[in-house]
Parts: structure tokens; C-alpha cells; sequence
């Protein structure tokens, strides 16, 4: 195994799986920098987005590889791939097809906010934001999702 | 367990730490919309976030709670706080006090471009990009990093 130092000063790619054989992967719109989704990569859907610069992940609900946008048409354009300080996440610079990357139908995952400053027992109600529906998602994905 | 639906389209916080007990933070400055870095945290780290406005996260390398900024400082001030659609991932737009968020000594743990397109065997170089120190690790975290 690599050093700590080559890791993270070095310029060998070498990314760090967890336990689960997973890596996270941090989804962002190239061009407006907007946070669309969280998602994990193994090692083949990695090698895939490498390969073709569109986004693989793998589902670890449906335990399987698959092609964001495979249904919905909704595909990643990878335009940049980074990598961190310890190589255990990813960030992508995506254009993304389509209306939204959510497959609740909006522009992005992260379509609620959490209220800060509460007292620890008190419990959190979410506010939404951003939250309008970017398309349908029954329509899109008739059930499927991903 | 609340129902998919409720998970996804209701205003209950009702956080999905995994197996480990952690759930991945995705952390953007609030102004640029940068990536600084993506960490985790446990159900403690979470509450002391949410109770106190500054980050605080779990580490998995040296097993325990942390303040982000507790030795070098550069403490995260969480200016809106959000969940995912499935509630296992949590992003803080935050005010970075302090020149950067890297225990390297950059802004952005993510300072190492990944090259797309490459044969599945080729070892892959990467290329530095936004990669200068904005600091000095030694100085700041005097070896204990933060």
C-alpha cells in the first residue's frame, strides 16, 4: 500500500474502495456549480465513467451497476473528474441531460433544508427549497428509476 | 421505518446513518459553490452541528469526533445545512475562517484531476489543478491535522 504522502502529494490514482467495495461520488452541474447528487461507484462502474466519460454508479439499494440516465435519458456528461486528498471521494463535473438528476423529479437531490440551532431533543422539521418538480418522474422512469 | 415516500417528499429529519454509523457530508463554501471537502459524521458530530452552527464530524482514520478547526482554527461556520432525497447524505454550505479546508494546506481536499477516456489498464496520472498551498499544514496543525 501506498504511503500517506503519495497518496496525497503523489500522482498515482489509486482510490480508496470502502469495506463495502464502495467509493462516494460527489455529482456537481459544470456550469452553474449546483450540488445535483451523491451517489457510490464501485470498480467497474469507476473504470466505465473513465472509459466512456459518462456517469456509472452503483446502486446499493438495487445492488447494481448502472448507467445514470439508462432509463430516464437523463445521462452525465463528465467533463471533469477530481479526486481528494486521501483518494476516498470523487467529484464530478457533469453536464447533465435533461431536466434534473433527482429521481423524485427535481434539478437535485438536496431539495430540503434542516433547521440549525435546535435544541437536541427537539424534533427537526425539514423546509423545502428548490423543490419545484423539474419533470415528472412517474412519466420518466414508469417505475424504474435511476 | 418510515415509508419511502415519507422519507423522500416528507419534513421529518430522519437521517440514515449506515452500518459504520456515519452519514457522508458534502461541504461547498457558501459563496464560490466550491467543493472543500466531503466528510462524515456520526449521530453526535450531527447533533453538535446542528446545536452549535459550526461543523463537527467523525473521523474514521483516528476514530473520534472532531471540530473542524478545533487545532489549526479554520472552523466551518454551517450557513444552511440540507438533506438528500433518501436522507443518507447531508451537504453544509459554510464561511471557511482560515485560507483553506485541506489538512494538505489547500482550499479544496480536491486538488488532483483524474484523466477520462483512458484504457482500462492504463495506469492513470493525475494532473494538479487549483493545487497551491493557501497555508502551511505543519505550522497550523503542528502535526495533529484537523
Amino acid at each position: 500500500m501506498a504511503d500517506k504522502s503519495e497518496i496525497e502529494e503523489g500522482l498515482a490514482f489509486a482510490p480508496k474502495f470502502g469495506a463495502d467495495g464502495l467509493i462516494t461520488a460527489v455529482v456537481t452541474d459544470v456550469k452553474s456549480g449546483e450540488l445535483l447528487m451523491v451517489a457510490h461507484m464501485n470498480a467497474e462502474a469507476l473504470r466505465k465513467t473513465i472509459e466512456s466519460g459518462e456517469a456509472w454508479y452503483y446502486s446499493r439499494s438495487r445492488k447494481k451497476l448502472w448507467k445514470k440516465g439508462e432509463s430516464s435519458g437523463h445521462v452525465q456528461r463528465v467533463i471533469e473528474l477530481r479526486v481528494d486528498c486521501d483518494q476516498d471521494a470523487l467529484w464530478l463535473k457533469v453536464e447533465q441531460e435533461g431536466p434534473g438528476a433527482c429521481h423524485t423529479g427535481r434539478r437535485s437531490c438536496f431539495y430540503r433544508s434542516v433547521p440549525l440551532g435546535n435544541a437536541p431533543d427537539a424534533a427537526l422539521v425539514l423546509e423545502f427549497r428548490d423543490a419545484g418538480k423539474a419533470f415528472d418522474p412517474a412519466k420518466v422512469y414508469g417505475g424504474k428509476g435511476d
